[in-house]
């Protein structure tokens, strides 16, 4: 994983004609207006983009990078990856099947269906609708997509860091990103490698890569908590694990409260709708897991909006 | 009103240290990742505005415009010039009182006490409460805030439409505004002069400005619908009749339905949680009130979030 591969991603998305990925805004604030005491505040808002969620750069590569069977995609996902399959599936015109587990809500079936994915409801847990739809991927040879290890996945998610750096005009000093299975951080890692220190946020309840340090490799850990819908991976990706290994020093855990605090407070003065998952940047420089000094420019992925609007009152 | 009043407010928003209004995003996408034929629509987040809308601008330019006498700051509102006022008052530490009817929400009056304000619930209507604000106001000897139509809260309203230029790095060829009481389009029509087209859109429900049009003058109209708690001002302000006589050719009117639609369609395929009355745009250009050229690019103003999100399902 590197830039050169970042950029043929962006570079794909660009060239493409559909519009498909969207551009998403940087919002560029004192830390002040945040109430952080350092100089600037980059909130990468994200979670306007497609389907709600980063996943849609990451899908979309991974679609175009490859030539789509007779039998169209296929991923085990009842979250934000499913949903950015199955809308990077309607773009190009392509069947798209998602395998979800018996648990997975109505609500997110119904998103999937409304994009045109045919939903496959199997298994009482995740792990038991990836092994039916690994299994019907080997028989319809369908083209598989990874929520977070596949190298086009991690690829599109890093053109995500190089929109901040051309919006901003520069790398921010730091950039703290939320880790679920990596594929987000080793995207934004590869692209700024030294030029901002990539800092990985994890919930004390969903801890891949911070259980991964201590055992010295990718462990499987138990997750839940309020964020585990988006960033419940059980282990942390193998592109992920190699590439914070190589560009990012600190990864911290926060607790559930700090989260879901944050995630109202973005709500409440800030107006954005967020998923628990998006506000563990401001859930670190609140809390003081991350300390950024007093010059610093700081920048936060706001990652996904896939919040029931009614939790937010 | 004039552009010099505006680059005056944008000054003393710049020059104010306390970084109170927010430089909002502008986000920039392809006509049709929106459905329109097009080739670009460029959405000003203003919805993410201190308070939650752009009165913001206008309320904190007329108080850094003068004196605060110790009476403080005064307001008749139930609405987002009543919130905005409250937090300028807040952020410079002056005392601000709020009249609001009984009609007015507990929700809203709760928002106004968080943010400090007294809030005085008077009279069954809103004429009833403006005129005990008035009453107040001339024995208290406060500086009382207009919604809409005092210069310094135009001229306030008018830095958004600078900031859209800058952002852009030039005048969209088009700008579609909401209209309530005008102060907002009365800002950006000054800024922008003949340099960019700018449309007034108005509820069927709330037509201050047409029902102007085909007066000749202001008269006053009755008021209702999805929008009548951001657009609901009964008459058009003296002067958004004066810069829009001048500067705004186009002034159609939109049906509930399509403002309702196109606000649930701004939520569910742009996660951006808006009030009604930040949707018109997008109505226009959704049901043809306004049809851009292919070639165009079309600005709107997304001006304000003060919704229940339970609303928004």
């Amino acid at each position: 994983m590197n830039r050169d591969a970042i950029a043929q991603a962006a570079q794909r998305f660009a060239g493409d004609g559909r519009g498909f990925v969207r551009r998403t805004p940087l919002w560029q604030l004192p830390g002040a207006a945040l109430g952080v005491d350092c100089a600037q505040v980059w909130l990468k808002l994200e979670h306007l983009q497609v389907g709600g969620s980063f996943k849609a750069r990451g899908m979309y590569n991974r679609l175009l990078s490859n030539p789509i069977p007779d039998g169209g995609v296929i991923v085990a996902s009842g979250g934000n990856a499913g949903i950015a399959t199955a809308a990077a599936a309607q773009a190009l015109g392509v069947r798209c099947e998602v395998f979800v587990p018996t648990v997975s809500s109505p609500a997110k079936q119904a998103k999937l269906r409304e994009l045109g994915a045919q939903v496959v409801v199997t298994g009482a847990a995740y792990a038991e609708a990836l092994e039916a739809c690994v299994a019907r991927q080997r028989e319809a040879g369908a083209l598989m997509t990874h929520a977070y290890d596949q190298p086009e996945v991690v690829a599109g998610a890093g053109t995500l860091a190089m929109e901040i750096e051309e919006q901003g005009g520069r790398c921010p000093d730091t950039t703290l990103v939320s880790v679920g299975g990596g594929g987000l951080i080793a995207g934004i890692a590869a692209w700024f490698e030294a030029r901002s220190r990539v800092v990985a946020l994890e919930p004390e309840l969903a801890p891949t890569l911070f259980r991964a340090r201590e055992a010295g490799e990718p462990v499987d850990v138990s997750v839940g908590g309020v964020a585990a819908d988006a960033l419940g991976a059980k282990r942390i990706g193998a592109i992920a694990w190699d590439v914070s290994q190589r560009h990012v020093p600190q990864a911290p855990l926060l607790p559930d409260a700090a989260i879901r605090q944050a995630q109202l407070a973005l709500w409440k003065d800030f107006q954005l709708a967020v998923e628990p998952a998006a506000a563990l940047g401001l859930a670190a420089l609140r809390t003081g897991a991350y300390r950024p000094a007093r010059d610093e420019t700081v920048a936060l992925v706001i990652c996904g909006a896939n919040v029931d609007p009614a939790t937010l009152a």
